[in-house]
């Protein structure tokens, strides 16, 4: 409690001490005192809810808003764990957090009619019960499936203009034999706004879907000129990701990865059909016109300013580590990250896909390849990253 | 104030009456009394303050957004006007409610030195001033400009993550002097909220554009393959808008119009270069294959969820309204709304371009025969609106 609210509560302390308790002050008092209290745990409770409003609206992520709504619910609910269900065509997909143990966290499929959280996604109405034992409506086989036992339950409906998207429930009190009528209104005035912030969170990783999934289209559409290359981008984005998180890096670079895997032959767009098409070998003057891609690619991204940290790896993934590449010879880390990463990742790609003019290599030679190409073509330490990851089996064409 | 606290208002008075007033116990109650009401005060606030964080993160437009905050501004500060400055390259881009009339709100730019949002923003402090007249900081000119005239003034930073990113202004309290210390944390309180909902309106604005950006920047580089269709696209995008907005339809239809319009020839992708880029006149079989790019273009949109709705517009924009056109020979208002906006929109921009074997029609010729064809080719309510944008001077290549 704030400094301001306990020095009320001991000036009112003290003022009862002073007060000559006649019956009819006295009842006056103890009936003021009552209001006063309810007042300071409203308080308590309003500053909680304000604090939460800060946490769930500070992210757009949800796989991090989701559990941050549930540690405040823990937290707050003083319960020994809680849990979250979104409906997603007629189940609740389950997400529990376990106290301390994030780890726990687990997800369960549920139809949308079972259990408590079934009632309340029904009735659009919260509920608290003291004794899960003694309520047939109770879905014992959760709590066998997270090996937690519940005893008391405070399940309240997350919704969006009026309209029911999950659940939130609080589980077991702590210290106490179930949850208060306080506590229940408290989760609900939390869920209303938690709901709000799955809503933007949504709404923002539907409109990410979009973008991907519309550049992925366009992508693909391109490449289908030439059945030759059909879903090499796709591929190349793949094995970029793996190499990626074979270096444990953080998220965004992962976005970025994604981004100049799919748009790294993007350039090709700009040279002749003529020559992409061409089933031969090409000569010296169409592979100078091929070479060119790279930098028709970068041109064409480079006034897109959210893509600017993509340029270098779609101009560079042609530059060998050894200097020998194209379009400007860069060497060693000279070259972008982004480039020599999907270098390595096109490579392999080009070297097991079918050519009109030759068939694609087997796996196992082309591993051969890069590795004979490590500190040549490639970035010793990228090709590692490449042969572990194909050994983890994140190499999936 | 809600029920609960008036009871306890009321409670408490009563018990004042009740008590036999010798010195020592007035003095007591008196000073509890004191701590109560600014408990009050406080549970009000926190009551504002989660409603305000309702409000805010309800929307993810800024141009929503910022209106809603300074709304709030307004009525819980009790100020006669408020604005809200975001720092823009160096400025401040200003934006003014005055009271009920929210058509006033005007945009003004202020280099970000300037005035008490100046102060406040290198100082990363909130101020309140009781009579700017007497206070140098203060910027005589925006009084000037949007005919106001600031007597007392709150000014709080916007901050997220401790940069600052603009400013919120209360100005003139109403039947008071100046406002309070208790007015100013409030203030600030908000503002904290109002930087965390502007962030996320700002990172979802961000990906729109990206997403827009991107898809355009495809699109032109496709298009630059036909010298004689460069540009096309964003061009058919712009009429449609006009025509949209001369039939004042709801925001989220101008978005679809957007994406239909600049889509509405990607099927071109599938259809042979040397087809494309022949100078010449087309065969029939030639023609027979340009024939296919609505469907071919549909059939690339149609796996992307977010996209359905445009899917309509990008297969029938060469449809005609008589039934005679392709590629389903579809009629009246069996076309999709979509497709009858893209059919004149693509018709104006095609008949107005040059082409290897004519020239360009003047605007004029081409406006008498979408007047023409209104009911043949064209949906009537539909041309008219384009010939009404037209007349407005919407139409601009």
């Amino acid at each position: 409690m704030r400094e301001d609210l306990k020095l009320a509560q001991r000036q009112l302390e003290e003022l009862g001490k002073e007060i000559n308790l006649d019956e009819k002050v006295s009842e006056k008092f103890y009936a003021f005192n009552k209001s006063f209290q309810s007042i300071l745990q409203k308080v308590d409770r309003l500053e909680s809810l304000i604090e939460v409003s800060q946490i769930v609206n500070s992210t757009l992520q949800l796989k991090e808003l989701l559990p941050l709504i549930m540690e405040s619910t823990t937290r707050l609910m003083k319960a020994e764990a809680s849990s979250l269900m979104l409906i997603d065509e007629g189940h609740f997909v389950f997400e529990v957090a376990i106290g301390e143990k994030k780890d726990e966290i687990k997800k369960i499929r549920l139809p949308i009619t079972e259990g408590v959280a079934g009632w309340v996604a029904q009735n659009k109405q919260p509920i608290s019960i003291k004794d899960v034992t003694l309520d047939p409506r109770f879905c014992k086989k959760i709590d066998k499936e997270i090996e937690f036992v519940t005893k008391s339950l405070l399940c309240v409906p997350l919704l969006i203009k009026d309209k029911i998207i999950g659940v939130v429930e609080a589980l077991n009190k702590i210290g106490e034999e179930g949850f208060s009528q306080d506590d229940l209104e408290l989760l609900q005035a939390m869920a209303n706004q938690g709901a709000i912030a799955i809503e933007n969170a949504r709404l923002y990783e539907d409109l990410k879907d979009l973008f991907f999934n519309s550049i992925k289209a366009l992508v693909t559409t391109i490449e289908a000129k030439d059945p030759y290359t059909r879903g090499h981008s796709e591929r190349v984005m793949k094995y970029s990701q793996a190499i990626v998180s074979e270096l444990n890096l953080p998220d965004d670079e992962k976005e970025t990865i994604r981004l100049a895997g799919l748009l790294h032959d993007i350039g090709k767009i700009g040279i002749s059909e003529a020559i992409i098409r061409k089933p031969d070998r090409l000569t010296d003057e169409e592979f100078a016109e091929i070479m060119k891609h790279p930098t028709i690619g970068a041109e064409i991204i480079k006034p897109i300013k959210q893509l600017q940290s993509v340029v270098p790896g779609v101009w560079q993934h042609h530059e060998r580590y050894d200097g020998g590449g194209y379009p400007n010879r860069l060497k060693g880390e000279g070259i972008s990250f982004l480039g020599r990463v999907l270098a390595v990742a096109d490579t392999f790609d080009a070297m097991t896909s079918d050519r009109p003019y030759r068939k694609g290599l087997p796996h196992q030679r082309a591993l051969e390849e890069i590795k004979e190409q490590s500190d040549r073509q490639f970035d010793p330490d990228i090709a590692e990253a490449f042969l572990k990851a194909y050994e983890d089996g994140l190499i999936i064409p």
